[in-house]
C-alpha cells in the first residue's frame, strides 16, 4: 500500500530507487569479566590504531572529492582518539574493573555523549556525534565486523537509516546510492551538510522511520518538499519522474546563468555574491556564477584552534581568497569570535545570554593585540585582490570610530615598514544590531558601504532567539517592522551615495526577494548553491512593480497579510 | 590624615559619626576529629532548632517595620536549614568522616557557595549570600557566640563591614547607626534594597575598606556620591555639615510637593506613578506622592512559589492594591515568567539566551490556563477600582490580539457567571521590543495605551545584556538611536489619541526627563522614592523649551553629544 511520510528537506533533488535498510547497524555490546589484563589492552590498542588508519584514508578521500574544510571532520575524529583523558578512562576500566574492551569504551563513550547532549549547546552536541561515530568505529574493529557495507552495494538504492554518521555519509557512492532518509538529524546536521555538497537527495528527522519502510520497499524521496513515497502507484512514480526530469532539467538552464550578469526585467543590475567561511569554498562560489565575495567570515581560522593564528597563517588565508576571486569583490568580515562562538583560547566568561554578550568589535576592541594582527594580515592580503573590509556587531558610532581609527593605524605602520597595501580598500559595516539600523543616516556618512546581517538583526528586532524551539516563530523576516526598517537603512545609505548588501537568509529568499529589489538593495549575498536560482528569480522581475508592492507592504500590519500579498502579486519559483 | 575613598552610593543621606568596624565577625573554624557522633549530630540539631527560632523572630521583626514582602528573605533562610539534602550531607560529614559539626556545616556550605557563585547568575548568587548569612548564624549557635552586637551599640555610629547579611542589616537601629560602609556588595544587593526602605545612608563596593578605615575613626558618608572621607578635618566636617543639612532641608521641601499635581512651568501636567512589585509596597507609593501605579508587576506571587497561587491568592493581592489605591489608576503587567525569571514549577528547560527566550506573552499564551486563571482574578479585582491591564512583550500584533481575545472570552464567562467586572477597564501594551516600537502606528490602533520599558528596550535596541559587566557600557539610554525610536513611539500613540507611560528606569532619570518631556510622555513611572525629586525638576522645565533641545538631539550622532546637549541647557538637580 501506497503511503507519503514527511522529514525535512535536507538536500535537493529527487531519486526513485528501493529502500536498502541500514536498521541492523547497532552493534551488540555484551558486558564480560575478564582474566586477561594486558590482552584486552592489546585489543584495544589494536583497535584504536586500525581506526586512526581507517579514518585518515576516509580523511584522504574526503579531502580529494570534497576539499580540505570538509575532510577536517575526520581529523576531529581522529583527535578523538589520541585523547589521553578518554583513553586512560578506557583502559582504567579494563585494568580497575575488569572489563572487556568493547564494554568498557562503549560505556566511556555513552558518558561523554550523555554530558554534551545535556549541554543544549550547538558545539557540544556535534562533539556528541563526533564521539558516537567514532566509537562506532573502533566497536566494529574490536568485534571484526565490517563498520558498514556500505561498498558492496552494487545496485541503485536509497539508504534508510537511523541516523548516518559523517564516515558513513562520505562512503555513499553516487552512483549506487540515490539518495538516503533518516530517523535522527536535522537541516545542519553533519550528514546534511555533506549530502548538499555531494549532491546526493536526502530527506532527514522522519520519525520512526523503520517502522513504516521495509527493506526493498520502493520510494520517492523528494529532496525539495521533504516528502518520502513508500510503494508508490505507477500513476505517482511517473508524476515523479516527469518532476524529477524537470528538476534536472532546471538545472541544466540555471548552469546557463552562470556567466550571465544578474538582471531585472526593467534592466536593473544587481549583484549576487556569497558568503563563505574557508577558502576552500571560493571554488563552489566560481561553480555556480557568483559575482564576488559578500561576507568572508575570517574567524573559520580562530574556531576550534588549539592557539590562536599567526598572521601569516591568517595572511595565506586572506590572500588565497583573494588570488582565486581575481579581482572580483570580497567582503571580509572582521573577527567575529565570542559569545556563542567561544573561543577555548581566550577562556572568555560563560555569559547569561551570549547572543547579547561580549563578542566580534566588542571583543576586538578590548583585545586589540589580537585585532591588530588580524588587520595587518588583512592589510598585507589587500594587494591580491579586490579586498573591502567590514566590522560586525557596530552598536555606536564610537565603536565605528575606533574600529577606522585603528585600521589607519596599522596601515600607516605597515607603509612605513614598506609593505604593499592597496589604496582603494572600501571599508564598511555590518547593519545587525537594532540602533545602527535607526542611526543608518549617521552611520552612512562614515562608511563606503553597509552589510546587513538579517538573521541578527531579526532576532534583536524581535527580541526571539531562533535557534530556541519555543520561540522561533517569532524569527519573521517578512515582519512589516523588519521591512520598514531595512528599507530606512538602504534608502539611508542611497542617500549618502553608499551601497548595501545583504549577507543574512534573508537574501536568498524567494519571498523576501521581490522586496528587496524593490528597496534597492545593492548586493545579495548567499551560499554558493542558491545563487543561479535567485538569478533566475530576479531576471522575471520588474524593480519599478516590486516597489510599488513594497510601499504597500510596509504600511501592512503583519507578516500573513505580506505573504499573501508577495504571492499573489509574484510567481515564486521553488524548484 | 584626612582620606578620601570611593564606593557605591546606594541609599542616599549623608551621615557624619565613629566609625565602628565589625571586622572581626568572621567565625574560626577548626577542623576536629570526634569520637562521639550521637553527642555531635545533638550538637548541630539544636543549633539548627535556635536558629530556626531566632529567624522566626527576625522575619517578625521586619514584617512588622518593613512589610511582609521583605520579610520573606527570612522564611528563604528558615528554608535552607529544612533543606534535607543540605542537612543529610551535614550529618553524613559527622557521622562518616567524624568530623566535629561545626566544621561540617561549613565545609557543606562553603561547597554549595562556590557551586552557585560558580553560576555567574543573579539567582543562584542571591542564593549563595542566603546559605553564607545562615550558616554563619549556626556556627554563631555552635559555637555559643553572639552572631553581631549590633543591639548593644548605644552610641551614634557608622558601621564598617566586609558585608552585610540581611539578618544583620534588619537589626540595624536607626537611633545609632546612622549608615554603613562594606567591603563587598552592590546597588542591587539585599543589604542595599534594605537601606534604602530603611532610609540608613550607605556606601558599599569600597574595596579593602579595612585597609583604609580603624576602628574609631571620624568618618563622612555621603550616600548621594558614594564617596568616604576618613578623619575629616574640621572645615570639611563643616561643610558636610552644611550639605547635610541642605539635604535634610531639601527632603522636607519634596514632602510638600507630595499633594501637589506634576506641572511643568509652562503648565503641562504629567503623572508621576509608581512601579511596585507587591501590595505591601502601596504605602510608599502614597507616602511619596504617587499619582497612581504604572506598574504593577503581578508574578511576584509567583517567583519562588512552590506551586501555583490560586484564582483567590492572586484576587486577594490585586484587590488590596486597587482599594489602597481608591480610585487612582493602577496599571497591571500581566505575568512576565519564564525567561530569566525562571519558575521551577513549571520546569522549563534552561535557555541559551534567556533574555531573548519563552517568557512573558509568550509563555502565557502558550500556556492558557495559567493566563486565563490569572486573568480572571484580574478581572474579578476590576470593580475595586481604577484598573488598566497591560501585556508584556508584545512582539507582534497576532500576540496582542490573541491576548485580547482571551481577555475577552474570560470576561464574558465572568460576567455571564453573574461576577462582577468594570467596562471601563483599560487595555494597553508594554513597548521593549524594537519590532513593537516599529511598528508602534498599528499597534496603537488596537490598544487603550503603551507603556514603554526602556530596560529591556534598550538591551534589544543594543544588543547587550547590561547585567553583562563586559558590555554594559552599550546600556545607552540617551544614544540618538533609542530617543528616535522612543520619540517615534509616542508621536505614533498620540496620533491615535492613545496615553503613552514609561515604567523603565529612564522615567526617573534627570538627563533623560527633559527629553521626554519634550517627546510629549503623559505618565513617567518609577520607584516611590524618586517621585518628588521628579516632580520639583519638572516644575522647572518648560515642555515648549523640552521640544526644541529634542529635535536638536535627534539628529545627533553619539551619547556623549546628547548629554553635553542636556546639560549645557538645563540644571540638573542630583541631591
Amino acid at each position: 500500500m501506497s503511503m507519503k511520510i514527511e522529514g525535512i528537506a535536507a538536500s535537493k533533488g529527487i531519486a526513485i530507487a528501493r529502500a536498502y535498510l541500514l536498521e541492523n547497524s547497532e552493534l551488540m555490546i555484551k558486558k564480560r569479566k575478564i582474566k586477561d589484563i594486558d590482552a584486552e589492552i592489546n585489543i584495544l590498542e589494536k583497535a584504536l590504531e586500525k581506526t586512526i588508519s581507517d579514518l585518515e584514508e576516509i580523511k584522504n578521500k574526503a579531502n580529494r572529492e570534497l576539499g580540505e574544510d570538509k575532510s577536517r571532520i575526520f581529523l576531529a575524529h581522529q583527535l578523538v582518539l589520541k585523547d589521553p583523558e578518554f583513553i586512560k578512562m578506557v583502559k582504567d576500566k579494563i585494568k580497575k574493573e575488569h572489563l572487556n574492551a568493547e564494554f568498557a569504551i562503549n560505556e566511556v563513550a555513552t558518558g561523554f555523549i550523555k554530558e554534551f547532549e545535556k549541554m543544549k549547546d550547538h558545539y557540544f552536541i556535534e562533539r556528541a556525534t563526533d564521539i558516537y561515530d567514532v566509537t562506532k568505529r573502533v566497536l566494529s574493529n574490536i568485534l571484526g565486523r565490517d563498520y558498514l557495507d556500505l561498498r558492496t552495494i552494487s545496485g541503485e538504492v536509497i539508504i534508510v537509516a537511523k541516523d548516518l554518521t559523517p564516515s558513513e555519509t562520505i562512503q555513499l557512492d553516487k552512483k549506487y546510492i540515490k539518495g538516503f532518509v533518516t530517523d535522527l538529524g536535522g537541516i545542519t546536521s553533519h550528514s546534511s551538510i555533506l549530502a548538499r555538497s555531494m549532491e546526493i537527495p536526502a530527506v532527514v528527522g522522519v520519525k520512526d522511520v523503520f517502522k513504516k519502510v521495509t527493506n526493498n520497499a520502493l520510494l520517492i524521496l523528494d529532496g525539495n518538499t521533504g516528502e518520502v513515497i513508500v510503494n508508490p502507484s505507477t500513476d505517482v512514480i511517473r508524476e515523479y519522474q516527469i518532476k524529477q526530469k524537470k528538476y534536472e532539467q532546471h538545472k541544466v538552464m540555471l548552469r546557463r546563468l552562470i556567466d550571465k550578469p544578474t538582471i531585472t526585467r526593467d534592466k536593473h543590475v544587481v549583484k549576487l555574491v556569497a558568503n563563505i567561511s574557508s577558502p576552500d569554498e571560493v571554488r563552489d562560489v566560481i561553480a555556480n556564477g557568483g559575482e564576488g565575495i559578500g561576507l568572508y567570515r575570517s574567524e573559520f581560522l580562530f574556531l576550534g584552534a588549539e592557539k590562536l593564528p599567526t598572521e601569516e597563517e591568517q595572511f595565506m588565508a586572506y590572500k588565497s581568497v583573494l588570488q582565486q576571486m581575481r579581482g572580483k569583490p570580497v567582503v571580509v568580515r572582521t573577527l567575529d569570535i565570542g559569545g556563542d562562538k567561544e573561543l577555548s583560547i581566550l577562556n572568555l566568561p560563560k555569559e547569561l545570554n551570549p547572543f547579547l554578550g561580549f563578542r566580534a568589535i566588542r571583543l576586538t576592541l578590548d583585545k586589540q593585540d589580537i585585532f591588530r594582527v588580524h588587520l595587518r594580515a588583512l592589510l598585507r592580503a589587500s594587494s591580491y585582490g579586490n579586498l573591502k573590509i567590514m566590522f560586525p556587531m557596530i552598536a555606536t558610532l564610537n565603536e565605528l570610530r575606533q574600529a577606522k581609527q585603528i585600521l589607519i593605524e596599522e596601515k600607516n605602520k605597515l607603509v612605513e615598514e614598506g609593505g604593499e597595501v592597496s589604496d582603494t580598500i572600501e571599508v564598511g559595516m555590518m547593519i545587525e544590531i537594532p540602533s545602527a539600523a535607526i542611526l543608518a543616516d549617521q552611520f552612512a556618512k562614515e562608511v563606503d558601504f553597509f552589510s546587513i546581517g538579517t538573521n541578527d538583526l531579526i532576532q534583536f528586532m524581535m527580541a526571539a532567539d531562533r535557534m530556541n524551539d519555543k520561540v522561533s516563530y517569532l524569527y519573521q523576516p517578512y515582519n512589516p517592522a523588519i521591512l520598514r526598517l531595512l528599507d530606512m537603512v538602504i534608502k539611508a545609505a542611497h542617500k549618502e551615495g553608499k551601497w548595501v548588501g545583504m549577507c543574512g537568509e534573508m537574501a536568498k529568499d524567494p519571498i523576501a526577494i521581490p522586496l528587496l529589489l524593490g528597496m534597492g538593495l545593492d548586493d545579495f549575498s548567499m551560499s554558493p548553491s542558491s545563487i543561479l536560482s535567485v538569478r533566475e528569480q530576479l531576471a522575471t522581475l520588474s524593480k519599478a512593480e516590486a516597489a510599488k508592492i513594497l510601499d504597500k507592504v510596509l504600511s501592512m500590519a503583519t507578516t500573513d497579510e505580506v505573504i499573501k500579498l508577495v504571492k499573489d502579486r509574484f510567481r515564486i519559483l521553488d524548484y
